[in-house]
């Protein structure tokens, strides 16, 4: 709240298409898609239409022993495209709530296995999903859980892949993941105890878009098989497309015990989630009220009418416009173009791409790829540099990233990439100090 | 999901003020406002057009360093009503999740003051907040947490006021609050260790419409003051004029640290919740970026502009419409004439009302208030025979109770306290079982 003094909020005024618009008509280009969760751009007029629609039939009615076409309709489309195998799907309004269900069901379905003794989840480093204190308990970034550590459950972590710094030195892509032991050793150590191993598929997103090869997650679903232990694979981020895939664990032709998704789900117009589930789990739970083997859980909201009807005009898009392959295009577009800008400045430790996800990575020394140091909020001064130039380019501490609506058109990716590339060079030449300037000039009111 | 083969999940097509409507036209009036999220009747108009207009200018927009119209005046809004002193909204998605951020506000809090024997929370028993881990760990409805138990936080937990079966043998309204005792036990035993007391506040809604009188909760805040521990009210259910004021902590005159809302807060149209602070929680994060002092908890669809403009028509229509007065003169009838059906009928220990509540606890006997085993079921079933009359009547075990849409007329009151009674009469001669045969006979398919 405190960087407010200097620079205040931005007012946000409407949005369209990959455009907001602030209360003095100033356009930014949205290229991190809200927090990822765009993907037809702001004000769509099919998905708004939808909306308007449903929210004069049905807005929302109670989820227990009542239902409505559009959360049927929704779950049968979700059963129908993601991998094979998950064809149950239970309904909550958040990602980090559809993480609380996934570590929970887990957790029961074990109990009701009788194996008391598995309490316990394996989660990746530098790992993300959610905040509230059983999806932070998960997570392992320290900036979001360090302070609330003594709530926290006591996660097993190993060490996750990290094809930057490579402690391997191998190459992405051509490499072994010889990085799989570190789970490998946790697993041969505690597998008795754990009950599931959590991960981001392909993408660490909030890490700062670490990106792995997708030989890693087969190698991981066969560890899990090998020990009889849950995969629940969190696409909050990457599913619907952003890793060229509609879901990411296609990459790997691999089916998770649990598929967390959220975010594009809505395409980026209301908290909804949901978690897929296996037969064989839904069996374990399926018995007599008397048994009490039911899953409980349940939000007040549950299966809402207007966010399962948005969801549901989201899947047909992606089906009538050809939205994955059309992607592909853009995709291979974006990477050649930001490459070329990228790859050989200094300061630019990589620029990396994974389907419609790119990262700029910046270091202070391009051949030991040491980092800046955090104080410097180095991504938050090209971040303000570039907001300036009409480019919303929110970093995630050393990375910038684009993860642009799917709307976005070659002219734009070019446009948005230039518009970064300016903000960077800017910071170079000590345009960071500027800003500060500025905003000290202005009275802390507003940015030039 | 077992109970279905008997009993299918019913279709609703469409809603319109208090009515839901089935794929075969049925009509169902919703007495519980869909789990007591709707407030002025399924697909209102008002609340509809808002909800378009809103979608076709801005739907949603990142929530960190930028903001938009209907948040800002959502916030100022909401400052302004709720008790004084609370001055600091914070967003979030649906009640478990404002549950979740003012349990680590508060712990983080203390933390930065210094206090890191902090770290436990007391509740009381029967509680219920939700059902995200953390809050799971504060609840204390058994049916919810206890396979959960090696997951959860160690709650210190206080025996909570119980009206209906007084261990004082007192009368509500008239008593000293007594219970309030053990309270007050558990605080000189561990005030050292607890962070916050979390309370319900008038109504322990889940528990089954536990009612019970203000001077607890004033003494309750008083040995928050005295003991320097956070009071955190969780009005997810009853604020927004459930009780028969805006927000119950109102009659008592206190004002928490904490105030949780959600539910009410869009008027049943979407998930959103806020946490109210006061100044002082606030400066105590209030810091440089440096120092790390900040409260970091976000969700991808933080402050998201459809739910916030949704939930400011919502205020607008109080404010239109005198809701709160025009409840007073509803809720008086609604006492009144549920009280001359149920009060002296065998099997129904009390008819109890406190605002717009108003709940029937089914008794064994009378005298004894002996409850129902709970394997009977007994709610569920009378629940059944309702539904059969056009009345959803979801019980909490073995109680029954009426928590309408504000947008019900006297008359609907009649009708619906009335096909209540029917069904209850019904199941004293044994409906019961005929629901049963009937549903065996239609091949599980629908109930007639
Ligand atoms: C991978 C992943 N999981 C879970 C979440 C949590 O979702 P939400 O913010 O909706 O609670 C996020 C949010 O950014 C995420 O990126
Ligand atoms: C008092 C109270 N707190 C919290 C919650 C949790 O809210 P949600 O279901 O939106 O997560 C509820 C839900 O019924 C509630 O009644």
């Amino acid at each position: 709240m405190k960087d407010y003094e200097d620079f205040p909020p931005i007012v946000i005024k409407r949005g369209k298409g990959i455009y907001l618009y602030d209360e003095n008509g100033k356009q930014y280009i949205d290229a991190v898609s809200s927090w990822w969760v765009n993907l037809f751009g702001h004000a769509n007029e099919r998905i708004s239409s939808a909306l308007a629609d449903q929210a004069f039939q049905l807005e929302h009615a109670i989820f227990a022993n009542f239902t409505h076409e559009p959360a049927i309709f929704l779950a049968e489309k979700l059963a129908e495209i993601t991998p094979d195998g998950l064809n149950k799907v239970f309904f909550a309004d958040n990602g980090s709530s559809a993480i609380e269900v996934a570590l929970k069901m887990s957790f029961q379905y074990h109990m009701q296995k009788n194996r008391p003794k598995k309490k316990r989840f394996l989660a990746l480093t530098d790992a993300y999903h959610g905040e509230t204190l059983g999806a932070l308990s998960v997570g392992g970034v320290d900036l979001y859980n360090e302070v609330f550590q003594p709530l926290l459950l006591d996660t097993i972590r190993a060490q996750g892949p990290d094809c930057f710094r490579c402690p391997f030195n191998e190459e992405p892509g051509s490499c072994n993941t010889p990085c799989i032991t570190y789970v490998e050793e946790q697993l041969k150590r505690h597998h008795e105890e754990i009950t599931a191993i959590i991960i981001e598929p392909l993408i660490q997103a909030a890490a700062g878009m670490k990106m792995y090869p997708s030989a890693y997650l087969r190698r991981l679903k066969e560890l899990c098989v090998q020990y009889d232990i849950h995969l629940i694979a969190d696409e909050v981020a990457v599913g619907f497309g952003r890793t060229g895939t509609m879901f990411a664990c296609e990459q790997a032709g691999i089916t998770p015990d649990f598929l967390c998704l959220s975010k594009g789900l809505t395409g980026g117009y209301l908290p909804l989630s949901v978690v897929l589930t296996t037969d064989e789990v839904y069996e374990a739970f399926y018995d007599d009220y008397g048994t009490m083997k039911a899953f409980l859980h349940s939000h007040s909201y549950t299966g809402n009418a207007l966010a399962c009807r948005v969801a549901l005009e989201v899947l047909q898009i992606f089906a009538d416009e050809h939205v994955i392959e059309q992607n592909r295009e853009k995709s291979n577009f974006m990477k050649e173009y930001a490459a070329s800008v990228f790859q050989h400045q200094p300061y630019i430790g990589e620029y990396r791409q994974t389907g419609m996800v790119g990262a700029i990575e910046l270091v202070i020394n391009k051949e030991t790829k040491e980092p800046f140091p955090s104080e410097e909020r180095v991504g938050y001064q090209i971040y303000k540099l570039a907001l300036e130039k009409g480019l919303l380019l929110r970093p995630l501490g050393n990375i910038l990233y684009f993860m642009p609506p799917y709307v976005i058109t070659k002219e734009e990716i070019k446009t948005m990439i230039d518009l970064a590339n300016e903000a960077i060079q800017q910071w170079k030449q000590g345009g960071s100090s500027r800003v500060y300037l500025i905003n000290s000039k202005s009275g802390g009111s507003e940015v030039e």
